[in-house]
Protein backbone atom coordinates (compact mmCIF):
# COMPACT_ATOMS: atom_id res chain seq x y z
CA UNK A 1 0.00 0.00 0.00
CA UNK A 2 1.43 3.10 -1.20
CA UNK A 3 0.97 6.29 1.31
CA UNK A 4 2.23 9.90 0.62
CA UNK A 5 3.12 11.88 3.36
CA UNK A 6 3.77 15.47 3.91
CA UNK A 7 6.22 17.18 6.10
CA UNK A 8 5.58 20.58 7.61
CA UNK A 9 8.17 22.76 8.84
CA UNK A 10 6.08 25.72 10.29
CA UNK A 11 7.29 29.30 9.71
CA UNK A 12 6.04 32.63 9.17
CA UNK A 13 8.93 33.99 6.98
CA UNK A 14 9.69 30.89 5.35
CA UNK A 15 7.23 27.26 5.70
CA UNK A 16 9.44 24.56 4.58
CA UNK A 17 7.59 21.52 2.95
CA UNK A 18 8.62 17.57 1.74
CA UNK A 19 6.79 15.08 0.13
CA UNK A 20 7.66 11.30 0.16
CA UNK A 21 5.75 8.32 -1.44
CA UNK A 22 6.05 4.84 0.86
CA UNK A 23 5.25 1.74 0.26
CA UNK A 24 4.68 -0.64 3.30
CA UNK A 25 4.10 -4.26 2.71
CA UNK A 26 3.66 -6.13 5.83
CA UNK A 27 4.14 -9.77 5.31
CA UNK A 28 7.91 -8.62 3.28
CA UNK A 29 8.94 -5.68 5.48
CA UNK A 30 12.55 -5.70 3.64
CA UNK A 31 10.41 -4.34 0.25
CA UNK A 32 9.48 -1.57 1.97
CA UNK A 33 10.49 1.44 0.19
CA UNK A 34 10.35 5.41 0.53
CA UNK A 35 11.13 8.11 -2.26
CA UNK A 36 10.97 11.58 -2.52
CA UNK A 37 8.66 13.22 -4.63
CA UNK A 38 8.69 16.88 -3.97
CA UNK A 39 9.78 19.20 -1.51
CA UNK A 40 9.76 23.25 -1.13
CA UNK A 41 8.98 26.54 0.52
CA UNK A 42 6.14 28.69 1.02
CA UNK A 43 8.10 32.54 1.76
CA UNK A 44 6.05 35.51 3.14
CA UNK A 45 8.07 39.09 3.33
CA UNK A 46 8.58 40.62 6.51
CA UNK A 47 7.77 44.09 4.92
CA UNK A 48 4.29 42.86 5.05
CA UNK A 49 1.72 43.29 7.06
CA UNK A 50 0.68 40.60 9.07
CA UNK A 51 -2.56 39.85 7.95
CA UNK A 52 -1.27 39.90 4.52
CA UNK A 53 1.09 37.00 5.34
CA UNK A 54 -0.63 34.94 6.84
CA UNK A 55 -3.47 34.84 3.72
CA UNK A 56 -0.24 34.07 1.21
CA UNK A 57 -0.18 30.86 4.00
CA UNK A 58 -3.26 29.91 3.99
CA UNK A 59 -3.44 30.67 0.23
CA UNK A 60 -0.41 28.89 -1.07
CA UNK A 61 -1.00 26.33 1.69
CA UNK A 62 -4.00 25.40 0.23
CA UNK A 63 -2.77 24.75 -3.36
CA UNK A 64 0.33 22.54 -2.12
CA UNK A 65 -2.06 20.16 -0.60
CA UNK A 66 -4.53 20.05 -3.32
CA UNK A 67 -1.93 19.57 -5.98
CA UNK A 68 0.49 17.15 -3.56
CA UNK A 69 -2.26 15.09 -2.26
CA UNK A 70 -0.86 14.07 1.09
CA UNK A 71 -2.61 10.96 2.77
CA UNK A 72 -1.05 12.29 6.01
CA UNK A 73 0.71 15.36 7.10
CA UNK A 74 3.47 15.21 9.91
CA UNK A 75 4.13 18.78 11.41
CA UNK A 76 6.45 19.87 13.72
CA UNK A 77 5.81 20.60 17.43
CA UNK A 78 6.11 24.75 18.75
CA UNK A 79 8.50 25.45 22.07
CA UNK A 80 9.40 28.25 23.56
CA UNK A 81 13.13 27.63 21.94
CA UNK A 82 12.98 31.07 20.21
CA UNK A 83 11.50 33.55 22.41
CA UNK A 84 11.02 36.74 20.17
CA UNK A 85 9.82 34.60 17.30
CA UNK A 86 7.46 32.38 19.19
CA UNK A 87 3.91 34.34 18.83
CA UNK A 88 4.80 34.84 15.25
CA UNK A 89 5.56 31.12 14.13
CA UNK A 90 2.63 30.00 16.01
CA UNK A 91 0.28 32.85 14.65
CA UNK A 92 0.83 31.15 11.44
CA UNK A 93 0.94 27.76 12.82
CA UNK A 94 -2.48 28.35 13.59
CA UNK A 95 -3.59 29.23 10.51
CA UNK A 96 -1.93 26.11 8.82
CA UNK A 97 -3.40 23.89 10.98
CA UNK A 98 -6.45 25.59 10.26
CA UNK A 99 -6.12 24.82 6.44
CA UNK A 100 -5.10 21.26 7.52
CA UNK A 101 -8.19 20.79 9.22
CA UNK A 102 -10.21 22.23 6.28
CA UNK A 103 -8.58 20.13 3.76
CA UNK A 104 -9.51 17.05 6.36
CA UNK A 105 -5.85 15.79 6.28
CA UNK A 106 -5.09 13.90 9.55
CA UNK A 107 -1.63 15.00 11.12
CA UNK A 108 1.04 13.91 13.29
CA UNK A 109 3.04 16.19 15.71
CA UNK A 110 6.73 15.81 16.44
CA UNK A 111 9.35 17.61 18.66
CA UNK A 112 12.55 18.56 17.08
CA UNK A 113 14.12 16.68 19.46
CA UNK A 114 11.62 13.46 18.43
CA UNK A 115 13.13 13.80 14.45
CA UNK A 116 16.63 14.22 15.00
CA UNK A 117 16.25 10.74 17.16
CA UNK A 118 14.08 9.29 14.21
CA UNK A 119 16.69 10.36 11.45
CA UNK A 120 20.33 10.22 13.45
CA UNK A 121 20.04 7.65 16.40
CA UNK A 122 20.18 10.22 18.81
CA UNK A 123 18.36 13.25 20.12
CA UNK A 124 21.15 16.08 19.83
CA UNK A 125 21.88 15.94 16.68
CA UNK A 126 23.10 18.93 14.89
CA UNK A 127 21.18 20.39 11.72
CA UNK A 128 23.84 18.58 9.09
CA UNK A 129 23.50 15.77 10.27
CA UNK A 130 20.28 15.39 10.35
CA UNK A 131 20.14 17.04 6.90
CA UNK A 132 22.41 14.08 5.38
CA UNK A 133 20.50 11.21 6.63
CA UNK A 134 17.91 12.65 4.71
CA UNK A 135 19.61 12.72 1.57
CA UNK A 136 20.73 9.54 2.68
CA UNK A 137 17.96 7.58 3.48
CA UNK A 138 16.17 9.28 0.11
CA UNK A 139 18.98 8.29 -2.00
CA UNK A 140 19.39 12.45 -3.35
CA UNK A 141 22.71 13.25 -4.65
CA UNK A 142 22.41 16.76 -2.33
CA UNK A 143 21.00 18.02 0.55
CA UNK A 144 17.57 19.62 -0.56
CA UNK A 145 17.76 23.31 -0.42
CA UNK A 146 16.88 25.45 1.64
CA UNK A 147 17.18 24.03 4.83
CA UNK A 148 14.07 24.33 5.63
CA UNK A 149 12.65 22.29 2.47
CA UNK A 150 15.30 19.63 4.05
CA UNK A 151 13.56 20.12 7.40
CA UNK A 152 10.16 19.05 5.75
CA UNK A 153 11.63 16.01 4.45
CA UNK A 154 12.98 15.26 7.70
CA UNK A 155 9.34 15.87 9.68
CA UNK A 156 7.82 13.57 6.56
CA UNK A 157 10.37 10.59 7.25
CA UNK A 158 9.93 10.62 10.78
CA UNK A 159 6.39 10.13 10.39
CA UNK A 160 7.31 7.22 8.32
CA UNK A 161 9.56 5.64 10.75
CA UNK A 162 6.55 5.39 12.68
CA UNK A 163 4.10 3.82 10.79
CA UNK B 1 -19.66 60.77 11.03
CA UNK B 2 -20.49 57.38 12.49
CA UNK B 3 -17.94 54.91 12.90
CA UNK B 4 -18.24 50.99 14.12
CA UNK B 5 -15.48 49.61 16.05
CA UNK B 6 -15.26 45.74 17.22
CA UNK B 7 -12.97 45.25 20.03
CA UNK B 8 -11.60 41.44 19.93
CA UNK B 9 -10.23 39.54 23.18
CA UNK B 10 -8.50 36.81 21.46
CA UNK B 11 -8.87 33.17 22.54
CA UNK B 12 -9.17 30.02 22.03
CA UNK B 13 -11.66 28.12 24.32
CA UNK B 14 -13.55 31.84 24.51
CA UNK B 15 -13.01 34.85 22.03
CA UNK B 16 -14.65 37.77 23.61
CA UNK B 17 -16.29 40.47 21.21
CA UNK B 18 -18.04 44.20 21.59
CA UNK B 19 -19.35 46.06 18.82
CA UNK B 20 -19.53 50.17 19.62
CA UNK B 21 -21.10 52.70 17.25
CA UNK B 22 -19.49 55.91 17.74
CA UNK B 23 -19.79 59.45 16.24
CA UNK B 24 -17.35 62.22 15.76
CA UNK B 25 -17.69 65.86 15.39
CA UNK B 26 -14.54 67.78 15.32
CA UNK B 27 -16.32 71.04 15.73
CA UNK B 28 -18.26 70.21 18.35
CA UNK B 29 -16.33 67.78 20.40
CA UNK B 30 -18.73 67.80 23.09
CA UNK B 31 -21.36 66.09 21.16
CA UNK B 32 -19.58 63.18 20.59
CA UNK B 33 -21.16 60.03 21.68
CA UNK B 34 -20.52 56.06 21.67
CA UNK B 35 -23.25 53.39 22.34
CA UNK B 36 -22.91 49.81 22.34
CA UNK B 37 -24.53 47.36 19.54
CA UNK B 38 -23.64 44.33 20.57
CA UNK B 39 -21.37 41.79 22.06
CA UNK B 40 -21.09 38.29 22.80
CA UNK B 41 -18.77 34.83 22.45
CA UNK B 42 -17.26 32.48 20.16
CA UNK B 43 -16.69 29.41 22.18
CA UNK B 44 -14.55 26.12 21.47
CA UNK B 45 -14.35 22.87 23.02
CA UNK B 46 -11.39 21.50 25.39
CA UNK B 47 -12.84 18.08 23.81
CA UNK B 48 -12.58 18.73 20.46
CA UNK B 49 -9.38 18.89 18.67
CA UNK B 50 -7.31 21.55 17.71
CA UNK B 51 -7.61 21.44 14.15
CA UNK B 52 -11.68 21.16 14.49
CA UNK B 53 -11.59 24.57 17.11
CA UNK B 54 -10.07 26.72 14.84
CA UNK B 55 -11.89 26.13 11.97
CA UNK B 56 -15.19 27.25 14.00
CA UNK B 57 -13.32 30.27 14.92
CA UNK B 58 -12.70 31.27 11.23
CA UNK B 59 -16.34 30.12 10.20
CA UNK B 60 -17.75 32.09 13.51
CA UNK B 61 -15.86 35.29 13.18
CA UNK B 62 -15.94 35.44 9.21
CA UNK B 63 -20.04 35.22 10.22
CA UNK B 64 -19.91 38.00 12.97
CA UNK B 65 -17.88 40.55 10.69
CA UNK B 66 -20.39 39.93 7.75
CA UNK B 67 -23.04 40.93 10.44
CA UNK B 68 -21.58 43.13 12.47
CA UNK B 69 -19.97 45.28 9.01
CA UNK B 70 -17.13 46.99 11.29
CA UNK B 71 -15.22 49.95 9.84
CA UNK B 72 -12.20 49.66 12.35
CA UNK B 73 -11.36 46.02 14.88
CA UNK B 74 -9.55 46.96 17.82
CA UNK B 75 -7.38 43.79 18.91
CA UNK B 76 -5.43 42.63 22.31
CA UNK B 77 -1.74 42.39 22.01
CA UNK B 78 -0.56 38.81 23.03
CA UNK B 79 2.39 38.97 25.71
CA UNK B 80 3.64 36.03 27.85
CA UNK B 81 1.72 36.62 30.24
CA UNK B 82 -0.14 33.02 30.53
CA UNK B 83 2.92 30.88 29.30
CA UNK B 84 1.06 27.12 29.06
CA UNK B 85 -1.49 28.71 26.94
CA UNK B 86 0.40 31.40 24.87
CA UNK B 87 0.76 29.10 21.82
CA UNK B 88 -2.52 27.65 21.83
CA UNK B 89 -3.90 31.59 22.12
CA UNK B 90 -1.48 32.53 19.41
CA UNK B 91 -2.46 30.29 17.46
CA UNK B 92 -6.36 30.90 17.86
CA UNK B 93 -4.97 34.55 17.40
CA UNK B 94 -3.30 33.68 13.84
CA UNK B 95 -6.66 32.77 13.10
CA UNK B 96 -8.27 35.77 13.40
CA UNK B 97 -5.87 38.05 12.19
CA UNK B 98 -6.18 36.06 8.84
CA UNK B 99 -10.03 36.40 8.67
CA UNK B 100 -9.53 39.85 9.76
CA UNK B 101 -7.06 40.30 6.43
CA UNK B 102 -9.65 38.23 4.23
CA UNK B 103 -12.75 40.56 5.30
CA UNK B 104 -10.36 43.42 4.96
CA UNK B 105 -10.85 45.27 7.69
CA UNK B 106 -8.44 47.96 9.14
CA UNK B 107 -6.94 47.07 13.02
CA UNK B 108 -5.19 48.26 15.46
CA UNK B 109 -3.64 46.58 18.77
CA UNK B 110 -2.98 47.73 21.98
CA UNK B 111 -2.06 45.86 24.67
CA UNK B 112 -3.78 45.04 28.35
CA UNK B 113 -1.69 47.83 30.02
CA UNK B 114 -3.18 49.90 27.46
CA UNK B 115 -6.66 48.91 27.86
CA UNK B 116 -6.79 49.31 31.62
CA UNK B 117 -5.27 52.80 31.44
CA UNK B 118 -7.90 54.02 28.70
CA UNK B 119 -10.58 53.16 30.47
CA UNK B 120 -9.45 53.69 34.10
CA UNK B 121 -7.10 55.88 33.92
CA UNK B 122 -4.21 53.72 35.57
CA UNK B 123 -2.31 50.73 33.97
CA UNK B 124 -2.43 48.66 36.93
CA UNK B 125 -6.29 48.70 36.91
CA UNK B 126 -7.92 45.42 37.82
CA UNK B 127 -10.52 43.73 35.91
CA UNK B 128 -13.55 44.83 37.95
CA UNK B 129 -12.69 48.07 37.21
CA UNK B 130 -12.43 47.69 33.63
CA UNK B 131 -15.45 46.00 33.40
CA UNK B 132 -17.07 49.18 35.77
CA UNK B 133 -15.89 51.56 33.42
CA UNK B 134 -17.12 49.48 30.11
CA UNK B 135 -20.66 49.63 32.30
CA UNK B 136 -20.18 53.36 32.68
CA UNK B 137 -18.94 54.44 29.87
CA UNK B 138 -21.72 52.96 27.59
CA UNK B 139 -24.60 53.32 30.22
CA UNK B 140 -25.64 50.11 30.78
CA UNK B 141 -27.47 48.60 33.72
CA UNK B 142 -25.38 45.57 34.02
CA UNK B 143 -21.92 44.58 33.20
CA UNK B 144 -21.44 42.87 30.39
CA UNK B 145 -21.20 38.84 30.70
CA UNK B 146 -19.16 37.03 30.17
CA UNK B 147 -15.94 38.28 31.40
CA UNK B 148 -14.50 38.04 27.35
CA UNK B 149 -17.29 40.12 25.90
CA UNK B 150 -16.48 43.05 28.65
CA UNK B 151 -13.19 43.08 27.50
CA UNK B 152 -13.97 43.22 23.97
CA UNK B 153 -16.41 46.15 24.76
CA UNK B 154 -13.18 47.70 26.79
CA UNK B 155 -10.51 47.47 23.61
CA UNK B 156 -13.09 48.98 21.14
CA UNK B 157 -13.74 52.10 23.55
CA UNK B 158 -10.02 52.05 23.69
CA UNK B 159 -10.10 52.67 20.35
CA UNK B 160 -12.01 55.21 20.11
CA UNK B 161 -10.57 57.18 22.61
CA UNK B 162 -7.18 57.18 20.10
CA UNK B 163 -9.52 58.16 16.87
Amino acid sequence: MEKRILGLDPGLAILGFGLISCTQNQDKPLENSVNMLDYGVITTSSKTEMGQRLCTIYDDLHTVIEELQPDLVSIEKLFFYRMGNTILIAQARGVIMLVLAQCRVPIVEFTPAQVKLALTGYGNADKKEVQEAVARELDLEDIPKPDDAADGLALALTAWYQL
